[in-house]
């Protein structure tokens, strides 16, 4: 936890926030502040800054915000399509998807997604927030990813996708991670791309008909490297690749 | 698994392999492969193939090699020298640094290490083995990375490193993730690297001390993004930008 993220539902006052889960147990127990100390801390959806401890028990945390200032979401912005993963991998992929700074997450079905995982308890906003409020907390960022879920695979590319580009000022790269691809992420890259549509794939990868799809829908494959990686590893690796690529000259 | 790893524990003759643990079951449960079908095998330390499931039964797998080829180990050639991570992160240190290729992990000891992590069961061979073969198994991959555990911090810089510098032919490139370091990879970076000594700190990060002990033994620092990663993202998030610092033009 290398930010403290304050919510809403924790103020007191103007500046007074109470804490009483884990992020409480880590300022107690981890960090192991005294009262009058200073804290890391981060609104959710807003600024990040200072709060100094003034109340510490072991029920319960009470910060004062001492110092608060804007920070810019991350560039480019990403949102990530994602074929929706077992609920173990999914917890992961929540998680990593807000400490990279994922701007929207939606998951999607495809031929080898099974139909049971849409029944997963972890779909409720009040199930899956948690994860995403401790990716911000370790990736020190604020900005909470919007969730969707779409229980069918045209939908997005059909439905969604048109709109989402209709609305945008900045026509976003649309990209889709395949292991068969020839093309490194280099040669798919412009500089200039601000916004980002990327896609990954179920495990055991998509069918050869939404590859097909999706490259209709304009959707350019590469390949993250030879190696087969895990969901929430492939999100750290094409995130990190981008903004590698955003910084070279 | 996209790969079941072979074993010469496993071997019953020339060409014949039998399992009885969770490559088994994944032969069975997940692939629902039936006699006389085939599998991705890799020979621990060696070749990749195909292999004939020839027994089937609750209690165990026999698979009958059928073809093998050479490939070769991943590059560049990655040693990581790790600040040794409390166990449940050492878990997913192992796997994501054997999926990545890393050929020889160092876990050492540093200022913000606890002592007590050296006392972790996990350090015994026989407990960290399973999660590096997991790692390759999903990676794709068949070396095994050599794993070494020092439980100083100097004892790396001023008795390792000088005699794996002396023996190995390529100079190897040193680098040391740092948050803090106004470098990206791309500038620390020479196309000609094919060998990479790569330091990551414990969560807290190095002390100030110790970046300096590392910059006196050829480290240069860079840093991976803005965001704070757990270290076996860091992993992936490296050597994902190394792959593909390799392959840009």
């Amino acid at each position: 936890m290398n930010l403290i993220i304050l919510m809403e539902s924790d103020r007191l006052d103007n500046e007074r926030f109470c804490l009483r889960d884990n992020r409480a147990e880590h300022i107690r127990d981890v960090l192991k502040l005294e009262k009058g100390e200073k804290v890391q801390v981060g609104l959710l959806n807003g600024p990040v800054g200072q709060a100094v401890v003034e109340v510490l028990t072991p029920l319960e945390v009470v910060l004062k915000i001492s110092e608060l200032r804007d920070i810019a979401p991350p560039e480019p912005i990403v949102d990530l399509v994602c074929a929706l993963p077992r609920p173990q991998t999914l917890k992961k992929v929540l998680f990593t998807s807000a400490m990279m700074g994922i701007r929207r997450l939606y998951f999607i079905r495809a031929g080898r997604v099974e139909k049971s995982y849409f029944q997963s308890p972890l779909l409720g906003k009040e199930k899956y927030t948690p994860h995403l409020i401790e990716g911000l907390a370790q990736g020190k960022l604020t900005f909470l990813p919007e969730i969707h879920i779409l229980d069918r695979f045209k939908v997005f590319f059909d439905a969604i996708l048109p709109v989402v580009e209709k609305e945008s000022e900045i026509n976003p790269a649309k990209l889709v991670a395949s292991p068969e691809s020839s093309f490194n992420l280099g040669e798919r890259f412009d500089k200039n791309i601000r916004r980002i549509i990327f896609a990954i794939g179920p495990e055991g990868g998509w069918l050869p008909f939404e590859l097909e799809y999706m490259e209709q829908a304009g959707f350019r494959q590469f390949t993250l490297g030879r190696r087969i990686l895990r969901v929430e590893h492939a999100v750290t690796a094409a995130l990190s690749q981008m903004e590698l690529l955003l910084k070279l000259k």
